[in-house]
């Protein structure tokens, strides 16, 4: 008998409640009913996102609701600051490309955080920018980025804020609002607590008056549609009703504990988390974590590959390895959603044991110790 | 105490065991056991579409589907014959429209079918026509197209036949290589038995050669980024890993039962439906009725929406009422996927007892007793 632990930055464990919604007898999608839950599912959404805006949902992955939030906006020859720090920030700039938009690059370090300055300084040079695409989360390296100083020299621009949220919102703050976030998107497997599936993408008024003088050729991905739709409470197409019927199950959840606490608990497992893998003698890849994934460096002569196949065939710890020039040097283990402190200990406990056996030194239970001592002392 | 009955050509019935598929813990889409289940997903898809061809699984509505086999086809200028012969028939042409196509529309009455010969004239006139857009099944007035004798004017030709099967694949018969279709778009919540939130694309030879030649837009629906990541037995973005698995339970009841044995079952269930209309003195608003869904034309006096209320709120029974022009007068009941004889007799009984409650005369179990003699006697 081996039990299976999720330990990977989506998709993330889905709880009880949320898996049984799932089970539920089919509605139809345009009855009051299944309208209700749409309604509550927004309502929610917002309050998670913390805006007044509207936010959509789509039936897609999270890249589906990237590509909203640019096929909605670039069009050929549009200038677009792209945010590369990791694998997603890249994908933005594909997307523009993708669009026929011209992505202006800022290279961040693999690890680290872009400087507000420097998108200040490109948006000076570039006033025509018609957006700036940003990550909460760079979940390829664990990093978050500063948002709220991206927000303060974006305002005052003609250029919209676009955020990934897809693995930061609900782990890491967003103050969608508050910050100036334009949009921002966001995955149903990550934080949020449901399976992969359904997209979400909050638009603000800056953000409509862009959309609405935009010339599109996407079609399912239609923000205009989508606000059409909304006013009767539906979806442009069917909606995705049993996922969407899960996910008033998570908000719920969400909701329930409390967007401050959520935050906390997601600070205070990240937090035993890192120094767990400190007093391992291990290091953090970044230099401004992330609170809903860490990422480990592994010691020369220890590969990543053969940790995580170790990890999941002999422990049944799935974690995530690197990817693009992190594969095989780092690993990445979750503090993300459906998360609570022993699943910390657990993924810590079953590292030190694989690190062990791959004879590399470690003392046993020092990472745990560390985690321990964060969680108790909060 | 009233139980729920769901006769809305979709979202239709879903399956106890597609239901508990669902409802297990989730897993990585990276992992081997994900991956088998993927790998089975498209081997059984493809004995379901009856091709040999690639088929992809997505993450979207069937209209996204639909999209993706716009997008990676059509460019500016191009042209496209469209077969409108109901609201799903326009979508073609609104797709077509999106990605700066010409479409030459073929306008086809509601509830008749397309003339082959008027598909090859239009060939002939157009010789450099990209594609034709049919649909197998037009959910909104309840009439197949006949894609067999489509597929015989256009295979000769370099258009490429392109079918939304959205609503009728695994409901009427629709023999994708031997007929000749060179993309075939399914959706689950339909025949398929499952949730809405997954959709499904068949891509021939002949139409790999023009989509290696498309310049496109789309990213999210790219099928050439599908075809690369199907080579690693993946998908381009985050799998979604709880409907794939429960797309494998639906796609095994299918299987288990066969092709055959499916299709002869929606074959006997429509036409007791069809008889028990006739029964009851109605008309069916089809020339060339589908196996999967019945549109009922309402007597004068009787308002569909009026009905199909009495129906959800009385009765308990959800029926689809009629779209567009034929809002208010029709109403439709599904043969489609998980339903059994029990299913029409309840749907036809209840239809029964609401018209007469709403003053129109009919013999109480008139239509119930056409539909048993036709299942009875098969």
């Amino acid at each position: 008998m081996k039990k299976s632990y999720l330990a990977t930055p989506g998709p993330s464990p889905v709880p009880q409640e949320v898996r049984l919604a799932l089970a539920q007898e089919i509605i139809h999608h345009r009855t009051k009913e299944f309208q209700n839950y749409l309604a509550q599912a927004a309502a929610d959404l917002k309050k998670i996102f913390r805006t007044e805006a509207d936010v959509f949902i789509m039936a897609a992955s999270g890249t589906g609701a990237m590509e909203a939030s640019v096929a909605n906006v670039i069009g050929p020859g549009d200038k677009a600051i792209t945010i590369e720090g990791g694998k997603f920030g890249e994908r933005w700039t594909e997307l523009v490309k993708a669009y026929g938009g011209t992505p202006i690059v800022l290279k961040v370090e693999w690890g680290e955080g872009p400087a507000a300055d420097d998108v200040a300084e490109m948006l000076a040079a570039n006033p025509d920018t018609k957006a700036v695409y940003a990550t909460l989360c760079e979940t390829s390296t664990a990093s978050v980025q500063d948002i709220q100083a991206l927000g303060k020299v974006v305002a005052p621009t003609a250029a919209l804020l676009v955020v990934d949220g897809i693995s930061g919102v609900g782990a890491v703050e967003c103050h969608t609002d508050e910050w100036g976030v334009d949009m921002l998107v966001v995955g149903s497997q990550k934080a949020l607590m449901l399976p992969p599936g359904l997209a979400f993408i909050s638009v603000s008024k800056k953000a409509w008056a862009v959309i609405e003088k935009t010339k599109r050729t996407a079609y399912y991905f239609d923000l205009i549609k989508a606000r059409k739709a909304a006013e009767k409470n539906d979806t442009p197409y069917t909606s995705a009703v049993s996922m969407i019927r899960a996910l008033c199950a998570a908000t719920k959840m969400i909701l329930d504990e409390g967007m401050d606490a959520v935050m906390a608990r997601h600070k205070l497992l990240a937090r035993a988390a890192r120094a767990a893998v400190e007093a391992m003698g291990l290091k953090l890849l970044s230099k401004v974590p992330s609170d809903a994934v860490t990422a480990i460096v592994l010691p020369e002569g220890i590969d990543g590959k053969a940790l995580a196949k170790i990890l999941a065939d002999k422990y049944g710890v799935t974690v995530a390895g690197g990817q693009g020039p992190l594969t095989g040097k780092i690993i990445r283990i979750a503090t993300m959603g459906y998360m609570d402190q022993f699943d910390v200990i657990t993924a810590i406990a079953a590292i030190e044991m694989a690190l062990s056996e791959m004879g590399h030194k470690v003392a046993l239970g020092s990472g745990v110790a560390a985690a321990q001592k964060v969680l108790i002392n909060g």
